[in-house]
């Protein structure tokens, strides 16, 4: 139930796209595919070769587009951006791309990720005169990459790369090239693709699919592809390290119809839910999942067991940003928000009740009293990971350790606080199995630092969280 | 697919409560679950014993209300709106509940239907010097009310209301009482429950569930409720006609979790896709609903074939009233707007497409194509209710005969038309025997006009259409 | 400084034109030259023969009709008005023109002035059945207009201004004519004009200079001009009463590039400071004008006196609506808004103080303070115009009689009350004088009720001031 | 008329204030006196000894800071601005004051002139690493500052402002203290005052009456004042060279309620007017001036002239910059925008009109126009300065030498282009005479570089006018 702490946000989303003859409304149709990553902010870049233009704006893609302004930017490649406020604060400059305008070549970047070492690298350029326009850690890339002594702009950014730890799927946009980078972990999803005669990437593949462009491969750890009007070229600014994607981008984050590494995200939750099935035993007459992003796993869910499916829950669309949060008062006395319970479907019912995951607890807790306060007779929480005991340092929005109720609390005491008659969680192994990764041994190609605290790069010991860099100015 | 054709739209919302001591939250609360029935405006009218204060705007309740706007609006009482542009034209003067202030007694008055004789009624008024404010219907109402040769304010609605043909559930506010009527056929839902000490009504149980009230009856046929600080007074401004209550709002208008007359919609419509499961014979791999309002009838049928069912299509939320079109030439391209394939899940498949309707035939279309450029091997398109043939005089936005495609067209047409390997339709025996209602008899309680042809009023010669008023000033 | 005390406002304007292929940015910059009578809300109605649309807004002319709003308005006449909040409450709805469509036919209204009666009027109507939509008294002209028994709109309007008290400039706007009508007094200014082979009317000739139209004549009181196709016909729906022209139009209201029966307003505001400047006898160094509306009688003064005039006070512009007030400790620390005296003028100097009028005396007690604060050694404020004694019930703002400085004090109280080392009135004999209309007898003409308390019309004990309003709906 | 060939506006306006409780609010009051020299965008950075905190926005003081926006600059110093465009683009990134937050101690800077070696001091510091965020000159302090070797900001301070060539006054914030500098010609004006304990600065003395603040001195040519809570230390970064100020400040630009070393504007004004009347001879009915600038020298030309001064043009008000400008089809029949005739005043007299400067000659012909279409039978033009013949590089919005009309016609030439019956200018020496600062000698301390073509400063010889500088990215 990732989404409901984060007011239905998520980490970031990025585009690019280089050959069209309008890539702006294509960066546009892009963006929308990947809204779900980020809606604090969005912006779009345009290259005509001679200069970048850029138009962002706080909000949602629909919204900093209204009214022409795509009009504006005419060209032939483009860099996109949704924006989910993890690194940097909030605020019109620190929205994506960042665009930096030189008489040396300008630039524009699109980062998702969480760079680990980002304020020490910021304090030594400050140090050297660089001065930073944002609270952002993705300037620190620019200022790099202007800062070295290497020539050319690839060698420049090969060198600005190499200095960078933690997590990043980076593009980059100048008048003449688009730069595609990977961190050497791999740790965010991002894939290349083609529309017609035009190279496109982006964070996922449903952003492919909207604007009818084919899924080519992801683009590897350590990477560095230059595309260009010559074409695409792969380069590598590091080796690549073991494999570390991100499980939650399986387990919640990602669009169901996005594919990682070729593996479908609604299968892959049908999957967790069968493979969840599976693992314990439960006698109940329903299931039902925790839209949006737990119904995949409900289904399997309900297959596996032989429990029907139901849609026990609702979930209330139109709770915008604008929306009016319910008066504490109001809320006891039984007014619900993002959720209702369908009354005749629970009333009198064992209930199942499939989450993704378990954060804070709180509202896992709300969700099991809303559905006994319309009649179930008992409610099992099971869901579809393992406990979340640790926070993440690579830009997922994961409190830190004390917020986080598994990692101090046993599931039998969770259970407890959230009023459940049973919970249940996914094995670490049942959850790599049934996601599928083709590889196997240590990590098997995932990050696992949420469930089980082993980071797959180093973390000094005042590492900030995300979240928790907007103070520092 | 009604959804579709109308900018996710239908009819309109009411909502009233008397005697809570902070009516106008509870209101935008109660609007909120019935966002879906309208999303052009919204208004809430608060009365405080002495004036009637309104909010209103066009736009959805989040954006109407935004910025305080609520605190301007302390009472004890309320009436509330959300609106769909069916009867009369767009305009903020057209934002219900209308309000007017008069020296003899305020009034404001929220409604949902359609009244078909109000053109006549209009004029008649307007020759005897009366000046209307909007192009609305409703306005009809007060008027009439203001002119009645009564005393008392129920004997002045009651002749008001007798003199209304057609569809309305209509709720009036004044400085003293809650006046709540439902046409003698009853074609709208129109419920009353009780939030602690107030009395609540609402188009749908839902808005009861989300602010926590409790269901106590439908409003009944021809019935008038006056509700004020001595309770509820039930009259009658009419013998209750033959039932008719609308049966698109069990197939399509009404939230899952709402109740028409004890009955909830989403098991009703579970209960459509098994009925359809059972009258037909198709050999496929999966089972696909078009989301949202084809979800559950696509349950019911899997169920029901033993056909597994998988999210075959995916919703882009996000798509909102500022979206950017995508021109005629990136549409043919491949780019998507409302909804997605998922490619993984339907390619290679024989897939069986649930619906709830086809109206003119060309979404089904769009999205038959977009389930085989996927790659599904076929597409069988089944629809929850029988073909719609008749345009709807009572408030549905269902187009003239010319566009409705299962006016002029066979079912092996319009399997053609849309390119499907076959289409099948629900009987309409089979959709009233599933809905499930408890009378019988001839028309069952429901208005079945839109199938049959026969509606339960008359209808004038040159009748318009809701959505053709607009053109007459 | 009457400007002072009501935010740069006056009454109203209004504006009509009849037979312009292009009559909206016509109306537009006729109500730019009006601007000044009005500054909270306004509005346009244009007519193609066939209908009638309206764009209107609160703020500024220059506001209400940006970002192409005007071009929605095409036809060949309209009727604008610029709206200064005195009689009837704020709100959209009451920014005029007041559109009201029917079946029977469809109407615009503009109103300049003051209906005294029309509280009575309007219970009358409401008890009759009529419903009102705004809180401004102009919307009883429609409901009579709409009420009447004759056939012809002529007749119809004539039996409804007959019902009329009080002071009504008044334009309406129909299908196929523009009505104008003046009331009996003649109390408030209008003009006719030509624009080519166009007619306009307008509040003030300065509309005419803006837009290039010629003068023709003034409206005469009584009179109700036809204007159609086929020309200008002039009737009347009263004998026209004793003349009684607002003065204050003349000392203070109008623009100084308007003429008011042939008379310049610059050009009677100098006689005004000459006739001031032959009536007293100061020892001063410097003559200064409080601007902007006291600037051509401080001229005037200087001339006839002999002593010099200097720039010794200075408007700070761009104190818009928005403006944040300083606090009360900044403005007792020295924090100047509207008004900045300069230093090097004043200092050490004996000043004369022209202004056009003292309302309450709190804005002179502080342009005389702020004069010796800047180093003048004496400040004599000499007043272009009669101590105002008695409240406005026709239209102009000016408060209740125990908000007048005038009311009850004399004058050397009220120099002491303002700081001032002389103050000075101009003789009411004096001021009729300077302005110099050709009338001669009782009330020359003019009407005086603010300076001596005769009111031309009868008024009713109860009657409301026009600010006192709002408050009743 | 220069007002009127910028849209009613000119050079920037900058203010800073040390020591005091709200120092927010003062600032909005001191943007106010300023506000005449920038419309494009405003800007307040306050301090509160830890952060710097900016609130800046496109569009006028009073709207910018509107909604609380105050509210959030907490603190105890501030440095604020009025922007009009002459160095560098648009947009909300160029508003000033700058702010650049850094690990190494934050700044933020004002900037009024323009520095002429900007472009080759940024093409510089771009090709040593440095990212610019901005197109402003006034970034390339900030870069020098931060680039410098030096230890004290102080020292920093002085070799950044050593290396600028052109006209600068310049106001800079940083946690501790404020810096105040003058370019070493002295070229714009830049006053110190008092409030109470806090010290303030800014371009024009009005700006200290308008928060009651005492005028101290001005700050001198090549100087840099330190401000912090141990009050003022005045320090060089460089000897002054020859004064030149800016004698348009005196003829067009400041406030004539400001003093520039001791001397009011307008007794400036009104003795240029005199002086004028004194070189020239004139046989006319009236005098009238071009407002809102000309009215001082106008009253000055009346007086010494003996001809009587009228109100023959008046200014509309409410002309903002949303104001639909008329067609050419309206505007030449007669629709006029900015300045009306006033026609009784005008008609059948031989009228001086007395205006500031002539640039373009497009505004004086169309004034000489009107004035005649009037009525008038001869029309006077009188100029209170010489003709201005080259172009300025130092910040004021004087357009290349090719639409300088007096750069390449006679005075006779002149006339008869805008129309006129006679045209005069002011001699160099009698404006300089006129205008009466002390210093005597060559240049007499006056920059008269547009007048004569010699600049105080060597100009590379494709260095851009400031209006040019936005195409350059």
């Amino acid at each position: 139930m990732l989404a409901e702490i984060r007011g239905l946000n998520e980490e970031c989303g990025v585009f690019g796209i280089w050959g069209h003859p309008d890539p702006a409304p294509i960066s546009y149709y892009g963006l929308h595919a990947l809204q779900h990553r980020g809606q604090e902010g969005a912006g779009i870049v345009v290259t005509d070769g001679e200069f970048l233009r850029a138009v962002k704006g706080e909000g949602l893609v629909n919204d900093v587009f209204s009214n022409g302004k795509l009009e504006k930017l005419q060209g032939k490649a483009a860099v996109a951006h949704v924006r989910y406020a993890t690194a940097g604060g909030s605020g019109l400059e620190n929205v994506q791309p960042l665009l930096f305008n030189s008489t040396t070549g300008s630039l524009a970047i699109a980062h998702n990720g969480n760079i680990v070492n980002a304020g020490r690298l910021k304090r030594s350029l400050e140090q050297q005169g660089s001065i930073f326009q944002t609270t952002s850690d993705t300037e620190v890339i620019a200022h790099l990459l202007k800062k070295s002594h290497y020539n050319s702009l690839v060698e420049r950014a090969k060198e600005a790369l190499r200095l960078l730890d933690g997590a990043f799927a980076v593009v980059i946009l100048t008048e003449d090239k688009l730069l595609v980078a990977q961190d050497p972990h791999g740790m965010r999803p991002l894939s290349l693709g083609k529309l017609d005669d035009a190279w496109v990437v982006a964070s996922e593949t449903s952003a492919f699919d909207l604007i009818g462009a084919e899924v080519i491969r992801s683009v590897e750890p350590g990477e560095l592809l230059i595309i260009n009007d010559e074409g695409v070229r792969s380069e590598r600014f590091s080796e690549p390290a073991e494999r570390a994607i991100c499980t939650m981008e399986y387990v919640y984050f990602s669009r169901p119809d996005s594919n990682i590494d070729g593996i479908n995200i609604h299968m892959a939750r049908k999957r967790l839910g069968k493979q969840l099935a599976n693992e314990i035993q439960i006698d109940a007459d329903i299931v039902t999942g925790v839209p949006d992003s737990s119904i995949s796993a409900a289904i399997g869910f309900s297959e596996a067991s032989g429990i029907p499916y139901e849609m026990g829950l609702i979930k209330n669309r139109y709770v915008g940003r604008t929306f009016i949060q319910p008066s504490q008062d109001l809320r006891e006395r039984g007014v619900k928000m993002k959720l209702s319970p369908v009354r005749q479907v629970v009333a009198g019912k064992r209930v199942v009740m499939v989450d993704d995951s378990i954060v804070r607890g709180t509202t896992s807790k709300r969700i099991v009293k809303m559905l006994k306060d319309a009649g179930a007779k008992e409610v099992h929480v099971v869901i579809s990971s393992p406990p979340l005991k640790s926070p993440c340092f690579y830009g997922i929005d994961i409190s830190t350790d004390s917020e986080l109720i598994a990692s101090d609390n046993s599931v039998e005491e969770m259970c407890e606080l959230i009023g459940a008659d049973s919970l249940s969680f996914l094995s670490v192994e049942g959850m790599v199995g049934a996601i599928g990764r083709p590889d196997e041994g240590k990590n098997c190609g995932h990050c696992l630092a949420c469930f089980t605290g082993e980071y797959p790069t180093p973390i000094a010991p005042n590492t900030k969280l995300p979240h928790e860099k907007e103070l520092v100015r």
